[in-house]
């Protein structure tokens, strides 16, 4: 005998207590995403009720909302673990679970993914869950386009809507979305003028006129939204948080030929007061105290250095525009948007149109700083050559999160940067080794006029050295002074070399220590110098190994035939998981004994 | 004294008919774009009759439709010189004319060019021209997005419709643009219904329930079009041919505060019979006989060889699929996309979504091939390292237009390809020197399931050898046997190492000629085995030079502790002009007495 909704609801009512209970204690614990968790409770569960998730497929866009769906597919067990390294991962991959048919981590990528994966195997319903930030990037609207031309029946698209991205929408194509033409509102409208119509009829007199009304309203109304026009069949609002309204709907579209659009609205951080009162502050957050929600204070980051920086410029040069993609705070360009909002714009997750933008700030003369993560100005690769490069425009390019992230894993490591801005003619490309030198660096940014320049910063604190000299481009700095062995390390890496040198020494492994943060332009006169001086040249740098920092200096002892081997050591494979940053560094070769391990083994294979 | 509108209406009739025979008798000569810029002739006329051209800016999307701005902006003397080397450049290009405010060759670049731009010089209109297959285009709509949101006000965007992409809209959102909401229908429906609310209300006896139907009505209809929600004044729809229209407009809007956008209707080919019947045909085109419109057949080009094996392919096999980005034909898949419509996928200038779209594809274990020219597959690189790489999904992806295109020039060519492929992991990478190679190398792709597969091809015709062995993956094939030098070729370039054996042996030059077509993986058996049989390996391919094929030689040798230099052999600067292919390859060193100059000199300079 089937259960009666009645029951079905009150058990679901009791696993979205459980769940709230184990989210907010999970991520209390371990940090993660909160707040969009918190919301899409009821939803998931709902889709879980509803569809039969052995045979149908359920993609989470971006995949930050995904651990209700994670618990619901045997994850439940071990998400203690979440974000931890050989833990529960913190987005979708179908190596985590069968039940996560496709990666996710960027946002926009699902609804293409999903409508792929609803062409190749049309007998499986696709539903795809989108936030209501990333419905507006270019690649989503590119992929409802599609999946309207291709009507892909069964492609059930559902925009949770919380009203609010990472920070707030930007823009007014989430507001189109999220507010207006499928706003209650609207729906009242449309039933309102309906009703008019058949009052006005129902007095006659008008007949003839008002038939053609109704057959024009009719033809009219349909298609209002733009999702119908594009060949969706629309469903809602629907209330995120209304498990038989939920259930309801989604019994109803069963027998509904697809592509459907639902719209549910949820509220972020439901059920947790301190995330329903700062949804922004529990989008991702560090671990915390539940009973007050605060978090410890952190030290100083670089992200928030260059944010303390760029608002003294600004203050001195009204030229100055601050530009990123939905990552207002993570950025530290929280204080610039206050004090400068005219100046500073928030594209949302719009990464190809930021930088073109930015160029065409530049092209009027203006100082445009682009402030992005490492992964996503992989998503602007095209606007970096087609637009800056072939220009040579001045802009500003501050690198987030260059390097290995931590806990968002694969998907986010900050691997290419490097690789990028040096197959790419024109850049000059900076990695700062401490903070003085990211402020230096950042100085020198002001009013740099003959090209790009690209400063790149890891996810670190605060790190200086004694003694430091003034940045300068294309010039390096001799810290230690040793035979044999050369370290040239840039970015994050000088702090790791220094922190071994002792236990090196101890292994008989001296050498010289070069800080180099000028990635391009080579300190060349240095390189032509140390060539004969040195058994063993090193480059230290955070990133993947292929085409980066090591390669360029190879390339440089290359092209003017000077025979020299190069030991590169940075990041040896693209696939870096998720985990305790420090740790990762260790367990990946680039810090501490793994490190010293990597540096001893090239001696050794030198010496064959 | 003022001219007359009169007047003015006649002059700018001679002035149209005059520029359509200039650009009818110039394409005709020297290849090019016809149809879109007969089709926009009276459209900039009156943009340069309304606009103050000193003072405001004017873009150009894509830039293949402001061949008639050129004509206005002095380019007229030498327009015959059109995609010339050294004439007048494919595209809008600042280099060119510092009436081109931005460069364009991308589509949907201009909107966000321009309202950087207009946010840094607000005392300026900007006027950005987009046609509408590039409105559609995720770019696009993420700057309608912020042009709307940030309320730049000096920022007009005139879309101009001539209902027809490259090939043929697809997908439902230009159809969207282009027809449905901004459409004559709806226009006269909108005037319609306020008219029959008129009428009722004249009559009246509903005075109340109509008071708030009209407002009802107000609120509704006016923004109605999403242009209009994303807060744009919108005008249009205007016959893009009738001048007193356009200029009508274009004064009335000087006293609305923007952003403005209007919807300009019209005829591809206008003005020249063989371009408005096939206006596909007429949009890029080869030298043609003005008067039969005919251009001469053109030998087997190894885009048409692709399409035929993968019809064959098809036939045999349900599971292929082909994707490309608005190129059906370009790619040589039009005979795929008749004979297989429900397996091939036309995005439209989409390819980011077009590349997760066949990541989808392929986790259902179906077999995509994406067909897409090298500079456009740039878009696409988050998503090759984040939904393909990470994944190791076996997506085929065929890089057409890989290295020097000619005459589309600096923003077309395909230089950066192969660095892309190997600076990311797990991409097996082809570059066939042959057409036999490519399709044995197409066979290999047929069931190759452990990861992507990419074939990059250029921009030529079929070329063989006698005797050519079967490709295999990871084997190089030795041609010619010599003394002292290898020459490692790949791609394009055997052909060129070919032509110039007997000429190079002349001056007493001689070597191994090694066909590699596998760029990845290397020959490594080969490659050990030769290091210390020659003192010079030259590496020879039709890319930049950065982080290439050469440098991944490079990177063989150092990191198995082998101190060898390597002689790469490429192109050496980003910015390559328009110009004959064949001439470009000679000029920048790839093709005869400069390519024979180039290694002479590193022979001696390695002497040194």
């Amino acid at each position: 005998m089937e259960k009666k909704r009645e029951d079905i609801l009150q058990d679901l009512d009791i696993k979205a207590k459980e769940i709230r209970r184990k989210l907010i204690e999970t991520v209390s614990k371990n940090g993660g995403h909160l707040s969009s968790n918190l919301g899409i409770v009821e939803l998931t569960l709902c889709l879980h009720e509803s569809f039969d998730i052995e045979k149908d497929k359920i993609l989470f866009d971006v995949g930050h909302q995904g651990y209700v769906h994670k618990l619901l597919t045997g994850r439940d067990k071990n998400f203690d673990t979440l974000r931890k390294r050989h833990g529960i991962g913190p987005f979708m991959d179908p190596k985590e679970s069968n039940y996560d048919p496709f990666i996710s981590g960027h946002a926009g990528t699902a609804l293409s993914a999903g409508s792929g994966i609803a062409m190749g195997n049309p007998d499986s319903k696709v539903v795809i869950v989108v936030g209501d930030a990333a419905i507006s990037n270019g690649h989503s609207i590119e992929a409802l386009n599609n999946i309207g031309g291709n009507k892909l029946k069964n492609v059930i698209v559902i925009l949770n809507d919380n009203d609010m991205s990472i920070g707030k929408n930007v823009g007014s194509l989430s507001k189109f979305f999220g507010k207006f033409l499928v706003s209650e509102k609207y729906m009242n409208l449309r039933d309102d003028i309906k009703g008019i119509i058949k009052k006005i009829k129902i007095a006659e007199g008008f007949s003839n006129t008002l038939e053609r009304m109704e057959v024009s309203v009719k033809n009219f109304f349909l298609p209002l939204s733009i999702l119908e026009s594009l060949g969706f069949t629309f469903f809602g609002v629907l209330d995120g948080h209304n498990c038989d309204e939920l259930l309801t709907t989604f019994e109803k579209i069963k027998n509904v030929e697809g592509p459907i659009f639902i719209h549910v609205k949820t509220q972020k951080g439901k059920g947790y007061k301190y995330a329903e009162e700062d949804q922004e502050k529990f989008h991702g957050i560090s671990p915390f105290d539940i009973k007050t929600g605060s978090i410890p204070k952190n030290s100083s980051s670089y992200s928030s250095i260059f944010g303390n920086e760029i608002v003294k410029f600004a203050k001195e040069d009204k030229d100055i525009f601050a530009i990123c993609c939905g990552m207002v705070k993570g950025t530290g360009l929280k204080e610039f948007f206050e004090k400068f909002p005219e100046r500073a714009i928030d594209t949302g997750i719009a990464e190809g149109h930021a930088v073109t933008f930015a160029g065409g700030l530049a092209r009027e003369k203006r100082k445009p700083y682009v402030a992005i993560y490492s992964t996503f100005i992989q998503r602007a690769f095209s606007q970096l050559i087609h637009d800056i490069s072939l220009q040579k425009l001045p802009v500003r390019f501050i690198i987030d999160r260059a390097g290995i992230v931590g806990e968002d894993g694969k998907t986010h490591n900050g691997l290419y940067d490097i690789a990028m801005f040096l197959t790419v003619p024109n850049y000059t490309v900076i990695a700062p080794t401490t903070s003085k030198e990211l402020k230096e660096a950042l100085e020198i940014t002001r009013n740099f006029e003959s090209g790009p320049i690209v400063i790149r910063i890891p996810r670190e604190i605060e790190f200086n050295i004694e003694n430091d000299t003034k940045f300068e481009l294309g010039k390096w700095k001799e810290l230690k002074k040793g035979k044999n062995n050369l370290f040239i390390a840039t970015g994050s890496m000088l702090k790791e070399i220094l922190n071994i040198e002792e236990q090196l020494k101890a292994r008989g492994i001296e050498g010289t220590i070069v800080s180099a943060a000028s990635i391009k332009p080579l300190d060349e006169t240095y390189l032509l110098d140390a060539a004969n001086k040195y058994d063993n040249i090193f480059v230290l740098e955070e990133a993947y190994i292929k085409n980066s920092f090591g390669s360029s200096i190879m390339d440089f002892y290359n092209d003017r035939g000077i025979n020299k081997l190069i030991y590169k050591i940075g990041i040896n494979q693209g696939n870096i998981p998720h985990g305790n940053r420090g740790e990762l560094l260790e367990e990946f070769g680039l810090r501490g004994e793994n490190l010293i391990k990597r540096i001893e083994d090239k001696i050794d294979a030198g010496k064959k």
